[in-house]
Order: C-alpha cells, then structure tokens, then sequence
C-alpha cells in the first residue's frame, strides 16, 4: 500500500477488539518510532508498551476516564529522558521528536491492519506511579494499539489546500477557515 | 515500498540537486499535511512553500546561515495559526501537530525519491517579515525538500531497542543509555 494511502485510510480508533496484536506486528511498529530523526539525533523518546490487563485498566482512570483506553490491547507511554533542549526556533525539541516517533508508530500500524489513537488527554502523575516512570522523565502522550472494531469514518473532515498552504507569501485564505483561527 | 523500508531510508538531507520538484510530487507531499489528525481535529497548521530563488537565498540567513536552505528547490515554513490549546497532559498541541503534518511530508517526499530536512535552527523573527507571515502565526519549523545530491549515510546511528523500549513497566536501561540521558 502506497504511504498516502496509509495516512489516508488512518483514522484514530476509539474501538478495539479483543484480539491481542502479534509480537512480530508490535516489534515492527516500535521499530518504526526506533528508526525516527530527532532534533540532534537526541534520541530522548522512550516508550512503556502496557499489556498487561491491571494496568491498562488502572490507566483508565489516569485517562480521565476514557474507557477504550482499558479495551485496547496495547497502551504505549511514550515519554522523554531529555526535556531541556530548546531550539533556535524557540520550540522545544522533545514533544516534536516524540511526535515524530508516535506518527511513525501509527502509520506503521495502519500498514499492519492496526489501529491507533493519540491520547494528549491524561494526568502524567497518575501515569508515572502505575508503570514506575521517574519524575525526571516526561510522559508526554499516550498511544492506543490494536485491531480496530467497527467500521472507519466515511471521510475525513480536513480543510481544503487553499485553506492551509500557500505559494511564497502568507495569503488570508490561511486565516479564514472555521478551524485553526 | 513498504512503511518501514520508507523510514528505513529517509535520511536528513543537507545537498541537494537544482532539479526543481514537480508540481504533481509536491502537491501529494501537502497532501500527505492536509490529511494529517490533529489534537480536537483543530487543523491548525499551515504551510507557505517557497519556490522563488530570492526568498529562498535571503531565508539562509533566517536560517542562522545554512547555505543548503538555499539550495533546496522548495522551503516550507511550517507554522500554526493556533498556539492556546493545552492538553490535559499539560503538552501545547500545536507544536505535535505540526510535527505530525510534516512527519507525513517527510515520509510521502521519501516515498517520491525527494529528500527533506527538518530545520529547528532558524529565527522565527526573520522569516516572518520575509514571507509575509502575521506575528499572530508561529512558525514551528522550515523543511527542505528537493532532489538529494549525493549518497545517503551507510546506516542509522540509532540506540538498540532494550534502550528504547519496556515492558509494563519502567526498566534502567531506558536511563543507562549515552544518548538522550
């Protein structure tokens, strides 16, 4: 399947079967966010893959409830060992490259038949407790893993391109839309 | 080509040919950004690509004087025109979002035998005024993108997985590594 295929038919699953992901599949969709740049080759992103059924159901809880968190056979923790470096730009580089490393993660599994679901929405100190992560080390998203139940959307809902790119100069258009502004 | 194989291969490019990128690889490549989730689906980012030589030679000095942002075919500035939303985790969504638009950018270009650069190393400042972009909009990134010249490095410099990745729970190892630490 062709990658703007893949980031095409992706969508985020809030929905899992029971069915517990393959090894062989688990290991290529990490190895995807092993694989992914960072700011300097930093390489800060770290991940706690939680199978285990107690503690995906404890972090329900620290997901401020959502329930599919506890149904999906695989929570990834993904956090970062380095928090201090900031870019010239001004933008920290650690949320970006642990970023970089979940969309690998979730374009890998769309290739793999699996679902994902970015979860920004948790409480990081409830987290650290139940997987024994350090204070030292930010968990900066949760990550859903498993095979879908029920059907994809229809469609996306996505801003058409004269909404959000322009040629050589900023243009109005990119200020205009409903969304973003 | 497979995911994998893609990000297997995409390597940071810093030379590139003068060869300019066709309109219809370029358009797939924002397409792989429009199509990208988003925190609340708030569709935030926005894109202004620049093709013209005399924006792209005076965005090297915007660029803290990296000669190969000239010589790129195309510059993209990435920007959001939403900067507020905090997630309950505590992260800004805007910079993860951008990064995930232009994960998908760097991974369609791989895809099309293009080569991009991640560039973090820029005075937002400076590129504003250039390309007309309001102080209102933060500019996250620039990204290179054209035809690589030269070969791409032998291999990834990357930590094995025992320091990347754990099981349920925290592991010492996630901490022990050179890198990232």
């Amino acid at each position: 399947m062709e990658i703007l295929d893949v980031i095409r038919n992706r969508y985020s699953v809030r929905t899992y079967q029971e069915r517990p992901v393959e090894e062989e599949k688990l290991q290529r969709v990490l190895e995807a966010a092993r694989l992914a740049p960072s700011a300097r080759n930093m390489q800060e992103a770290r991940f706690v893959v939680v199978t285990e059924p107690s503690l995906r159901s404890a972090l329900v809880e620290a997901a401020n409830g959502q329930k599919f968190v506890g149904q999906a056979p695989v929570v990834i923790a993904c956090c970062s060992v380095n928090t201090d470096y900031v870019m010239r730009c001004g933008q920290r580089a650690h949320p970006i490259d642990v970023a970089i490393a979940i969309d690998h993660m979730t374009l890998q599994a769309a290739a793999e038949g699996l679902g994902t679901c970015w979860i920004g929405s948790f409480y990081p100190d409830k987290v650290r407790p139940l997987l024994g992560i350090p204070d030292t080390v930010e968990v900066v998203e949760l990550l859903a893993l498993g095979y879908p139940a029920g059907e994809p959307p229809l469609s996306k809902s996505r801003l058409p391109m004269k909404a959000i790119a322009a040629r050589n100069h900023w243009e109005q258009a990119l200020q205009d839309s409903e969304k973003g502004a």
